[in-house]
């Protein structure tokens, strides 16, 4: 086998390795987290890292909160100990001073964090431990201050320079395909079947991004259909009885639906990159596309129509469209961004809204969120860094001519 | 392609990739590096992370230099904001203030190389990076701390749970192999003839650790000979006439050099974990082997024997046996350590004395360096962890009864 | 990439590249294959060939076996050449008359069937074409005879040492598996997660061979279950209720089902290969495991009770148990062989009759076939030579001692 | 792994997996072919063709003569016998009679051949006993026999859609690189660093064809120079101190070097598919390329000058090309085709004579074979069919206008 293939066969024949159950361990929990912070070989520290983990995952809910808790206090910062190393380096700056500083400066659940890493597979059970610590810490300081430490090594663990994008297709292997039917959260894949016709045809596709230390975990994917010209529905695209074209005849690349699918990776942003390294990767192999662009719901806007005390018929199309269109150019949070999310993150990575379509989602949720409205957002490679710092700068919505005319409709229908 | 081999073929080809050479900037140095701290958008931060890798590796040793200084001083430690963040977070315990502590801690040049290292190659860019920091630096303390900061990020980075230990043999890609030849620190290799002995016979291994994020990249590599009994003489094992044994029939697994390939990667240390693993993998494959043991050199012999101002003639190997033992188990640092580097690393790990060898290496350089004495360190797997923990607490030099007897003669010799 | 994983990747490629459709040709197909004999260059040998082969997958039924016609009679032997080449041969032996007797001993069609197969994705098309030779053939002599030149290459092609042996588990592609739901002949697999329950658990195994060429495609493949003791009903094997067991506590490995997958390659046997394969890497990956043995059907036993005029009642377990086991070791065909084709091809393969169990498969067609009753064939590696010779002297039918006193049982019931 | 990446990994191991010898067997090879003949059980089969097949490499050549001789002759066609099975199958044709003519029509060493390939890794030793075979067997027209045998079983497994273009490249396995080097037949590789310049420069490349069982032995390979404009010259286009272009800029590939690597697959050509698939890969993965083209030595030149009792001067490279012109288009053989061998290759695949260049191999070699002179083959994919069939049909020699004229020149100067 190749060195290339190998490394990551390797990492996952690891991981498979980490299974072999161990012997019940008489020491609780704290105790065995006490033995690794304190272990000082790493064969001790190893052993002891898998005996944590496997002894976490036999943790009810509230045994879980309750460790999350001890580590959060036991293993904290000395702010004491961090003044007098910040004192010191002051007063003497030296590589002897700084080791110091910065050794004080961490809390040393860093380093607990760190030894469980050290286990191969470890990253993937550190990844749902923080899932579950977001699940289960409301709003309690001191946990939160261990989660935003997690997030910290999960960051640097999760460099974009170590992502890999791969393409999702009907022969990927199934352990995959079963989690993207999981964690498909836009328009949910009813069955194999369902997950075929959205894979199998010339004219679709699918990425995601892995982690060579998850391999079997997606961390996010996007479906994307190729078309002659921009849809405007999402069950036209996605009909059973459809006739798919052939890949070569698109024009346009649709950017349908993106799931995150790791919750313990929250605050770890992948989409922006996903969509631009995606944008870039079909525009090399198909150079017919000339068109990038999603087909997104618009899930605030029945919501947010309420709040405000608007009147409106999910029936009238085309006064939704205008009160869609009026929703995504104008209704903002006090921040000034945007109250859509999905808005948000699309003109955040330097999209603009290109057009509004009504009766583009008759599904019973795509009718209760946004009455039935859909949006594209378009991706222009050579104007979306223009846009992204325009919005960065003063959250200006980037839109086309004819959204903006129908934002205005609405308003002088408003007015009238 | 499965998607675990294409994992790692796509890091390999984004590798690649960076390979096209940018249109020269107008732009500083400095300058680029400022618009990269400040760039806001993922796409305009690459961009710019491309630019100034590309522009270090233009630069010469003069000009590398004044970027670590500049670096070092620009976006170093703002020790004020840190003490007011701390104040702030004591005050009142949150996320939302230690979010801003942790913030505080850092200094923004880590932010600095977290950037450089999601560009695709960027991480091999950093450790080389580093090298030249390590190499042009010397005892700067401002260039310390960016040491520091760097060996930090690359510490998190190159974590245990990502390295991937691969066989290295004469199947694998040339272009790896010119790296073993390049890299082999102990025993040099003169030819591809030479490495073919070392790498294609039955009973010969060897092994290396490899990070996914630079596949083309030997991290530390170690080569195993296979023997009948423990060998004395690196000569005779390395004789190019020998006859190669079938791995079967062995007994021992003798590990006869380890190289670490990465100077950047100094104070990062991959010794331990690398023998440990290939012991444990050697053991599984092969049931036959009962003996796992190196055959050292013993590097700082005689300039410890002339220091001490001892007399010693390499002819004389029996003297030279009993000098190298007495060396070995009473030649101590002030910190109470072994003089001998190669003592402390094994000793380190949990192997013991196991045996001395004189007119063990008769090359120029074993005669100069230790007077043609080699040394075996024995693992064994059962008492490792104990003799780590003993050497860890006390520094004790664990050995056998022959090597104490040996230890003593020359005691009794030099005190007769 | 691995110069080995590419070999396959780039069969692959090229297999996907046949698609392109060529432009409608005006010649009739008859004349495409008149030009494609012609064919004195390569490249328009190739050319030819990618239009023959895309023309006959347009054909329906009718078309198909019209040109099986005109095939087998255009292009068969020359038997006066044949004769005369024979003569000259035997004449004058020599290289260039040996050459031409070989050359008129083989129909031109077997020509034109190696032309085809060199268009990449040929090989798949042809055993897609014999298999519909076989559907609509009949007995007619000279379709016959083309089966007969079409299996003499096929055998050539899928030559054993050519097959590669590979696990199918829930981590093997989509694209296969479905063909694994498709293809399975025995206990049908009704749903993907029926099929994850035949995969995952660490007790369940399956086992496929491939060829290089038709990577996509597999020919055969064995599903075994990992347990402790013989089976004894194949409803309690498969239970979706079940409680996995390890593969490490296994003493028996039971091979339950046995699918062929290509009626193209009718005749040529590859079952006995698989399951010997099969044996011998499962023994060496759990040592475990002692005992390999099947769970079969009795697939001729009621449909031969009733040409035999003999009553049976299905509820009668007992009484159902001793009819099979007479069945299977005295029911004989004329030429000696026993009436059951499964217990043929397990003899002689060279297993013995292990068991025999009652209300063993409960399904309705379980209890249609055999009255609900199964067999266990035992592969011992150590007699299966000796019992494949003794079998293939005389049709002897080894069976354990059980298995004689329940036939006997049955025979003095039937006599008294 | 992949299924596909897997399929190939496996044929590997099972290659490796013949290594154990077997203990030494009292029979004579004789006997062992006999028994081989005879098996019944595909496991004895198996055993007996590995004994047969590791006998087989201990013998000397006499001792491989002698067994070819016994092959051939025990062996052999039965002719009465396939007399009696033609006239049954006439008198009436059926699927029966036929399948016994079929079978009389083979000589058994057919079926001894195919045994022998059931082991894994029987393909290489099979090509490597024809080998032997044609190296002993001289002009006996018994042995002919069997090699045509060998050559018409050897033809079926080596089918064109059965083989894989892989590019060779300095990431290539050493392994397969030493036989790159060794089996280099017209412009010798001298060092590891030689084959480090011939693939690792942007503007050089090197394809080799394989087959999946014999997957670590090229059976072919082509080296290739992207240039600038049609270079004539091979000391330059392979100067150690050149300056490697960039394979972006290149217009021209120059296939310098063709190399067939099994002797004992000789009359089974892939060359001409071998240059046919690198064009049509180089072409759509280097769009600037316009032409294709060779750099060809002229093996036949001198040799044919002096037995013309022509006399000519290396020194004067202006006749020499003249006379190398003249050659090529004129010197023919009684069959009508060219002299030259290397010109019938290229010509024959519809190539055609491009230009001619002296002091363009100022080796010793190519002085000494050729004055000197050097010639450019020109594959144009639009004519290659074209001029593929005219010399087909007469053997005309397509050059172009430059070519004419100067081998006209040199008729003049002949004539004058």
């Amino acid at each position: 086998m190749s060195l290339l293939a190998d490394l990551l066969t390797t990492v996952f024949e690891r991981r498979a390795r980490i299974g072999p159950i161990l012997r019940r361990d008489p020491r609780s929990t704290e105790a065995l987290i006490s033995d690794l912070m304190g272990a000082r070989s790493e064969t001790a520290a190893l052993s002891l890292a898998r005996r944590v983990l496997q002894r976490y995952v036999e943790l009810d809910d509230a045994g879980k909160l309750a460790i999350f808790r001890h580590v959060a206090e036991t293993y904290g910062l000395d702010a004491e100990a961090l003044r007098s190393a910040l004192d010191a380096f002051e007063a003497a700056p030296s590589g002897t001073t700084y080791r110091a500083f910065t050794h004080a400066c961490e809390a040393p659940r860093q380093e607990l964090m760190r030894r469980l890493n050290a286990v191969p597979g470890g990253t993937e059970r550190l990844v749902q431990m923080r899932a579950d610590l977001r699940r289960l810490g409301g709003d309690e300081a001191a946990l939160q201050a261990l989660d935003l430490d997690a997030k910290h090594l999960l960051r640097a663990w999760f460099n974009r320079g170590f992502l890999v994008l791969r393409p999702i297709s009907w022969e990927s292997p199934a352990h995959i395909l079963e989690k993207i039917i999981e964690y498909e959260a836009v328009h949910a894949i009813h069955s194999w079947d369902d997950l075929r016709r959205r894979l199998k045809p010339a004219d679709r596709r699918c990425f995601a991004f892995f982690h060579p230390a998850m391999p079997d975990e997606p961390l996010i994917f996007v479906e994307v259909a190729l078309t002659k010209g921009i849809p405007g529905s999402i069950q036209k695209l996605l009909a059973e009885d459809r006739l798919p074209g052939g890949s070569g005849e698109a024009d346009t690349a649709v950017f349908y639906s993106i799931s995150n699918c790791q919750p313990g990776l929250a605050g770890i942003s992948f989409g922006n990159s996903l969509i631009k390294q995606v944008v870039s990767d079909l525009a090399a192999e198909l150079p017919g596309l000339k068109t990038f662009v999603t087909l997104s719901p618009i899930p605030g806007l029945t919501r947010w129509l309420k709040a405000e005390g608007r009147s409106f018929d999910p029936q009238d199309g085309k006064a939704m469209a205008a009160l869609a269109a009026h929703y995504l150019l104008h209704a903002k949070r006090p921040d000034g961004q945007p109250v859509d999310p999905v808005a948000r993150f699309h003109l955040g990575n330097g999209a603009m809204v290109q057009a509004v379509h009504a009766e583009a989602d008759v599904s019973e949720n795509g009718l209760r969120q946004s009455g039935g409205v859909m949006v594209n957002y378009l991706y222009d490679l050579n104007r979306v860094e223009k846009y992204h710092d325009r919005y960065a700068d003063s959250f200006e919505v980037t839109a086309a001519q004819g959204v903006k005319s129908l934002a205005n409709t609405r308003e002088k229908v408003a007015a009238g």
